[in-house]
């Protein structure tokens, strides 16, 4: 079995690959086996999809307690490195954001998502400086724990910044650059969407580049064409499975069949199967 | 808002009503949410489901707390009345088996299922005499804590006992008499597929019978018409879940797109609201 550090080693040169980094988000056990027995050489947490799968809706809701508490389950069961989502850090002060990152380093993962959202409801950005304080002090936490956390620094200031599409870009990148600076592994400059905004982005900055697969976005070849590094599907995975929920409620209610229901489905030894971990 | 009694009652009566009640089961909050919106007016736990979300194999590997803190969120959240599966009850002793019952009515849940397998690996049945004792016992606990719980008294005989199919649906009628004798509200013949077979059973007892949405069953009119009173999905939409979930993930790796990620998918805002209750 391989080791934190091997894991988070193994994890980092995976953005350094030939070929982007296909990374799928999970929330339970059961939907991150899924994605390992498919054949990813890693997973992510979707903030979104394990806060709303346990009752609370996304933006730092949910408890430090019940959120480690699933990313320990899923790291536990995977034989693959898990990179845990935690929002925006889970506290305004530099020990708060330290007790997350020894977190998530305690549950067993190697990476981590921070974005610089500083209000969910009121759609306002962390000050850049502050940001790139709180990302030297995840970095510093990471590396004085002794495991090379793969830090992926979002920006939200695509969306949120003020302006119009250029100077948000230019808002976004200039984010970017600084929290890459400050030791931040991986960029993920949310709501980048066009092919041609999302090779503006890659061309100016130094780390690897996350994007998110959604409506509108480029193909996983033509992303990697311009140099993105890595595809995470955000709370995509569970957005689809409602999707097929609703369509098997809908089925039972207007025609009183279920044949969505049983299509496609998997079976009680292949389910009990993603209890236990890959062989 | 409904007191707990007045929601046992409530889910009592959908089980006299003139159409078929279908059940649907969830695991966690959002597959009990996306339910209720749809229309149906209660929903059940699914145990295989529930404890493979928390990383358990079916058959008992989970524990109580963990278990009901799911219940006790989704009952939580729902308008609507929920029935806890509680597979064969997690003891073997009366006490234990109280505790148990007595958990389901602290979690909010008005109805429960509990079945007669002593040894799930070993495909065991419990002895007839005993089951009796424990739904005699389940029942006085319900009534003594003032909740009138709805108890679906499966049993595997038709998949367990021994001999062919004749004696094995003999079994299975025994059985289900003597548990409706014993206080159960609802039968529940795990395996009954063949509508023949199923409409024998109906025939053969007086309580409202519940059948599990499998390949080969009738559909809804036609369970109707047979006079089943019950229609549940057991782990079937996260067998379905899991299945779109694997498609997703062959398309990215064979194809390099995500369309089936897309298609037919819930917004950010639709997922957000299933951590709300409905209003």
């Amino acid at each position: 079995m391989k080791s934190q550090v091997e894991k988070a080693e193994e994890f980092r040169s995976l953005h350094q690959a030939k070929h982007i980094l296909v990374l799928p988000n999970a929330w339970d056990v059961p939907s991150a086996r899924v994605f390992e027995d498919a054949g990813f050489p890693a997973i992510a947490t979707s903030s979104a999809a394990l806060s709303v799968s346990l009752g609370y809706p996304d933006g730092e809701k949910i408890g430090k307690d019940e959120l480690f508490t699933v990313v320990r389950k899923i790291a536990g069961i995977l034989t693959i490195p898990l990179s845990a989502d935690v929002e925006s850090g889970f506290g305004a002060s530099i020990e708060q954001l330290s007790d997350t990152i020894r977190r998530v380093i305690e549950s067993g993962a190697v990476g981590l998502n921070i974005e610089d959202i500083s209000d969910f409801e009121k759609k306002a950005l962390v000050p850049i400086e502050k940001q790139v304080q709180r990302l030297k002090a995840a970095r510093r936490t990471s590396d004085s724990l002794g495991i090379p956390l793969v830090i992926n620094a979002r920006t939200d200031a695509y969306r949120f910044a003020a302006g119009d599409e250029k100077s948000k870009l230019e808002e976004t990148i200039r984010r970017e650059k600084a929290y890459e600076a400050a030791g931040a592994d991986c960029l993920y400059p949310m709501g980048l969407t066009d092919k041609e905004t999302i090779a503006t982005f890659v061309k100016a900055v130094n780390k690897p580049v996350n994007i998110m697969a959604r409506k509108g976005a480029p193909t996983i070849s033509e992303l990697e064409k311009i140099g993105v590094k890595r595809l995470s599907l955000g709370p995509g995975p569970m957005y689809a499975s409602i999707g097929l929920l609703r369509r098997i409620a809908q089925e039972l209610k207007q025609n009183g069949t279920y044949d969505s229901l049983l299509t496609g489905a998997i079976t009680f030894d292949e389910l009990n199967a993603l209890a236990k971990p890959k062989r």
